[in-house]
């Protein structure tokens, strides 16, 4: 051998012996970060008090001002550095009296199908609406059928989330454009009153609601819009093929309001190196109405402020800040996400990387990442270290609705990847409830999220 | 380049062309098997009727009889080539009239806690036991104590499941040995009850069951053995350390009768190629006496079902032929698993693959296979077809139980791997039914485990 080489080799063998101790000291700490919120995490005590003691918390309810406060007392006693409030205004739309619908065969023969109104739809008029039915695949149908046959009567968006698909995120995309657009579209046809089927792969008896717009409809053009379960969307559609004749009555009591004023809840633990690049992980606290939450997204707020939690438990001081954010109104407008991110950017905050859970509390598989090539390549670099842990799934992908707005170049977005096979069983459902979240699964999700928070402080984003 | 070198070249670049067909052709069986299963399964169908319509089927019981000739009617309904049922004798264990237990912290002041007897306990004697409680961790505690402190008192085996241990299965497996032999262990030293903290990570009021034996003890010394669930060993424990001098009331109409008749359900198709190699696939069909055994094992008896009518379905004929079998059991006995193997031996059928499902309904994360190194190497160059299904656990390890018996040189034995932190809530307790198991969950699996079974039936076992 060249002894030229000697210093080179040296230098190449000292190198791989720290990048051995880095690894085994990254191995040792994501144990202790896993042992920490299995043996001793608060996760689930959080979940239910804001599940069970608070509850349901759309955006502008008192229920999400007690968890505005909630919140920020319970950071405020992690004891971090700093604990605030964002002021943000926000939506305010209320479900008034519980809607209801029946299928009319002939007069007086009347059978009940559950729904529930769509966030942001207008009421019926008082005493409901009564209409012909007709039944769609999607968006593209209500041209081919055209006014003639929709004017006057309500439409029926019946098509179901394909399930077929592995990841059931994506089938939900596949069909959320019938909740999101359908009635601005059927009214643009003349249509009365829009019916959706439930963003659901299960056959079940839940209403399912969400957000929904109008676009730019005038106030006048505006026809109010509902969810029906599966099994009610399933039996509208067998008794329309029986007598395309028979008549839907509908009854909601929906409003909207002006906007409020409401809060993103964010703490910190200011960095030791480097105090000016933020890392952020979040969850939106706000939920629909129906159920209390749980899913979505309690378990994505209680997990993201047990982050910094599981940091201060074992000891770790972060080299860059780390912000918790609970964000408000991500279900029917974003308008906290938007916030947080317009304010960072007015202030010149240099945000690194940020973290959402909003895919609910189950089994934590991986990550989807939103950024460059170089980061993500350091990421699967890490994958060795998340086995132990059943963490197989690195995938570039979306992130997180709240966060979406920090994008920017060099940003790390990345979002949490639970098992999603029964998320749609419960979202914006009325079965959406603490008893649905495994404490164990719940736990394992907050400690997978503190493991990549620490291994992006710890080497930097590139 | 060497003219020498052209035809070496041809038939390599022609062997990689080969090889990429093949990934092709199995990435798109691989797809059409997971599809049928979602979208046309008859794994939950047939999981109602066995839950739903039958129940509980512990062996030697009625609806266990019931559960056999249904297994045989809806094999004999897929149109495969064989169905049999293999006669085995099973033990015969009855609960008799529900057990009950109460703290007496003094006389007349008592508090009821949820108890079950240990399956193949003997009964108390009429009217109950009441005696001094000893609480300990583990077995090795008992030295400790000797029969001065134990003699006449019952024994409170209370050693947790370890939370921390990410995978479930490991965590019942250091814990077990006290509701497995903690009775027998306990008599030795002059105890004349054991209670047995429930196997389940999760603290609630369900008691879980599960087999038990007094090893070689004469009758004489055979004392009675109960569960008790978590929150009530929690209590339990409490109170003791409040006044040790507390009695424990506890009463059990157990019984164990002379051995029955039961059977093997098995169906056959017979391979196109290789007809005397034999690949088996299976569940077992007994289930303990509480809940209605949906996930233990009703899961692993309809996906095993479900893979031979998947290849139906999608027209796959196996090369070798593809055995399922729905064990009898399992649970108390393990006979109907040596039965098979010992018939299989003495017809010298060459069996050269075996698959089971028993961990579960959960969504499938993989397999455990107990092979050797060349079987092993070409399941991990499998790895990427499993990928777009979210499979991504390949690991040495365990298989199943019933299948065990099968062992031997060359043989490879394999084990679904569901998500396992929801199984132990469910395990041998009340609450493992029906409504806790999930469609597209119990489907996956079912698919997963076909495609297994195509791949090792295509390339053969090495």
């Amino acid at each position: 051998m060249s002894k030229n080489l000697l210093p080179f080799l040296f230098a190449i063998l000292s190198l791989n012996c720290l990048a051995q101790n880095e690894i085994k000291e990254d191995s040792i700490t994501l144990k202790k970060i896993y042992k920490t919120s299995l043996l001793n995490g608060k996760s689930y005590a959080w979940l239910d008090h804001l599940s069970n003691q608070i509850g349901a918390r759309l955006s502008g309810s008192v229920n999400a001002q007690k968890a505005v406060e909630w919140g920020e007392k319970e950071l405020k006693e992690l004891g971090i550095d700093k604990v605030w409030l964002q002021s943000v205004m926000v939506p305010k739309w209320t479900r008034g009296v519980t809607e209801f619908a029946f299928i009319e065969t002939e007069p007086g023969k009347t059978t009940n199908v559950p729904i529930c109104a769509l966030g942001g739809s207008v009421p019926t008029p008082i005493g409901g609406i009564k209409a012909s039915i007709v039944e769609v695949q999607g968006i593209d149908d209500l041209k081919k059928l055209g006014s003639e046959k929709i004017t006057g009567k309500i439409v029926f968006f019946n098509r179901p989330m394909q399930a077929d698909l592995i990841e059931t995120f994506k089938a939900y995309g596949g069909c959320v454009d019938q909740r999101y657009s359908g009635a601005a579209e059927a009214s643009k046809f003349g249509a009365i009153g829009v019916i959706v089927r439930s963003m659901n792969l299960r056959l079940d008896d839940f209403p399912h609601t969400g957000s929904m717009s109008y676009g730019d409809l005038s106030d006048m053009d505006k026809i109010p819009a509902a969810a029906i379960s599966t099994n009610g969307a399933d039996l509208l559609s067998s008794i329309l093929k029986l007598n395309p004749k028979i008549k839907f009555h509908m009854n909601m009591n929906c409003r909207t309001w002006k906007d409020v004023e409401s809060f993103n809840v964010i703490g910190q633990i200011t960095g030791s190196e480097y105090p000016n690049e933020y890392m952020v992980v979040g969850g939106h606290l706000d939920s629909w109405d129906l159920g209390d939450g749980s899913h979505d997204d309690g378990a994505g707020v209680v997990q993201s402020m047990e982050v910094l939690r599981l940091f201060k438990e074992i000891g770790y001081k972060p080299k860059r800040s780390i912000r918790v954010v609970l964000f408000m109104n991500e279900e029917n407008g974003l308008r906290g996400g938007k916030k947080y991110a317009k304010v960072a950017k007015n202030k010149g905050e240099n945000h690194v990387f940020a973290l959402e859970s909003d895919a609910g509390g189950f089994t934590p598989r991986g990550f989807s990442f939103d950024c460059d090539d170089a980061n993500f390549k350091q990421v699967e670099g890490w994958k060795s270290l998340f086995e132990p842990y059943l963490i197989h799934y690195f995938a570039k992908g979306g992130s997180g609705a709240d966060i979406g707005p920090l994008k920017k170049d060099g940003i790390v977005l990345a979002g949490l990847r639970p098992d999603s096979q029964r998320y749609f069983d419960y979202h914006h459902a009325k079965n959406d409830t603490f008893d649905a979240v495994n404490k164990r699964e719940l736990e394992l999700g907050a400690a997978t999220m503190a493991s990549l928070v620490y291994l992006f402080d710890k080497y930097g984003v590139k």
